[in-house]
């Protein structure tokens, strides 16, 4: 499943409207065909592993590996995948985790084990976080956000007169930018927008084309071709939006963090120290430092060239 | 070499005036006896073990790993230890790095080598790790300095009203009271001293007596039992203080590091983001962030429950 979950990562964002799905099918061990949801986010996972099987003989016997639970509903746009599933003579199915559609929560699992298959539900923490958007948009109503914060050792993300390039170095700058062709937006503060007029956009080999769509907050008016909220929980509203990558500034970062609607953070640090440059966050209105305690788990430190980057997620007690 | 590197480690601080060196005596690829220098200089760390395997019929045959090449100097003390070296049929002896100490330089090793015995000297960064408070001495004419940094993800140290207690766990202060034990002394400066007065003692079971000088960077005066520098230059005159230990404030930290005098950075970061609290560091008077870079190497990562640690070098080009 964890394997499942890495490559669903792949149809991330084209998928959308709908999730970033992966199927795998193993027989024997070794796995005979795979599918991802297709730009658009028609046709399902399922539906393309299951066709890849059939033209290389058939899935029969088979084990799917699916990462969200096949659909129960059809839709002028293809049949249900738990029926597709459930004809397709497998010996077992495995879901990574249910779907919260309520069109679909529990009735697809349910509906391949009527078909007389094993079906395993499981709540994998691999498949969670490759479908962390679409989670967030069932679970919390609102995308999944991901703060960046690029800074030197002491937490400055620039001198004091503003010059921020470069405090990271080139592997982490390339990283930034893989990040962001993940996302379905990028969104800055109007300080940032306005001071730096950064291009957001994905400037990676082959990938161009991934680059998100822009989003400012600021009680300003929107520039040419760039979405504006005026307040964080507005993106509640950015109703395409599964993945949503913020990058600051400090303003725009601690509002987001005041109101905790920060799902992960994406620390980039720089071996070098600054002193009184700017800081990376302003203020969080935080009187009591055991009221800033338990919030954060370290997930992922690695080194990146001469920098580390590390990812913290926000610990949270949801409905499952 | 590694090995005897670490175990080193040991003899520190109570070997002070002398280095703590490691001495290991391998036959067929075991260890038959070891020694370190002891408390207060000597016995020196090859007499030590040399004596051991006296006492368990002889090191003939042996190969001799000592950090620091045996001294060629007769002392007081104790006779010159590249003469006992010479004497105990030993198959070969191996260095970690010279003595860079003008009556010893080379001398010992090629005393030893005259005695018919294969000398061969290492320049090993594990041992120039362990001796480097000797070497800094040596070389740089002062202590090695350790700044100890302990913040929040945003590189905060406390809230804007000044408590700090605590932003790390447990863990990672039992860790800060560990290299406590190994530094000669530990240094605040005035502002800390005058807002926590830091008891800045070892408080672990069994080393409490490993409590390291205390010394105050201030232009007031010094309070019963902790010694005053007015500058950071002035450590130079702390003549029986191999390891420096700084453990702040902003301004002590930046004052060190402005004036290039931080051989080692140790951060602590905790979990949690804090956002208006105080910094870590008062201004560097760094003018272009290239002038930054380069000067900082990561040498270890871990965690220490949930706060995560780190050490960087600075990174000289030093004569050996």
């Amino acid at each position: 499943m964890a394997a499942a979950a890495r490559y669903a990562s792949r149809a991330r964002p084209l998928s959308r409207p709908n999730p970033g799905v992966a199927a795998l099918l193993v027989r024997e061990g070794r796995v005979i065909a795979r599918g991802l949801t297709q730009p658009g986010g028609r046709p399902h996972a399922e539906a393309v592993a299951l066709e890849e099987a059939m033209a290389r003989g058939g899935a029969r016997g088979a084990v799917l590996y699916v990462t969200l639970e096949p659909c129960a509903h059809t839709s002028p746009r293809g049949p249900a995948c738990a029926d597709l599933v459930s004809k397709s003579g497998l010996s077992r199915v495995v879901i990574g985790v249910s779907d919260p559609d309520p069109r679909t929560v529990g009735k697809g699992a349910e509906r391949i084990a009527q078909a007389g298959i094993a079906v395993t539900t499981l709540d994998s923490e691999d498949v969670r976080a490759s479908l962390a958007g679409y989670l967030a948009r069932a679970r919390l109503g609102r995308p999944h956000v991901t703060l960046k914060l690029a800074t030197s050792l002491d937490g400055c993300i620039a001198l004091a007169d503003g010059t921020s390039r470069w405090i990271t170095g080139e592997a982490a700058r390339a990283h930034v930018h893989s990040r962001r062709a993940l996302a379905d937006a990028i969104l800055v503060g109007g300080g940032t927008w306005r001071a730096d007029r950064p291009r957001l956009d994905v400037r990676l080999d082959g990938l161009e084309d991934r680059s998100p769509d822009r989003v400012l907050l600021t009680r300003g008016v929107a520039p040419d071709g760039v979405r504006v909220i005026n307040r964080p929980e507005q993106i509640a509203a950015l109703d395409t939006v599964q993945h949503l990558y913020v990058e600051g500034g400090a303003v725009a970062a601690a509002s987001f963090l005041q109101r905790d609607l920060v799902d992960e953070l994406h620390l980039y640090r720089a071996p070098i120290v600054i002193g009184d440059g700017q800081r990376s966050l302003s203020g969080l209105g935080l009187n009591r430092l055991k009221d800033a305690h338990g919030r954060w788990r370290a997930c992922e430190m690695r080194r990146l060239g001469s920098d580390v980057f590390e990812r913290y997620e926000r610990v949270r007690d949801l409905p499952r």
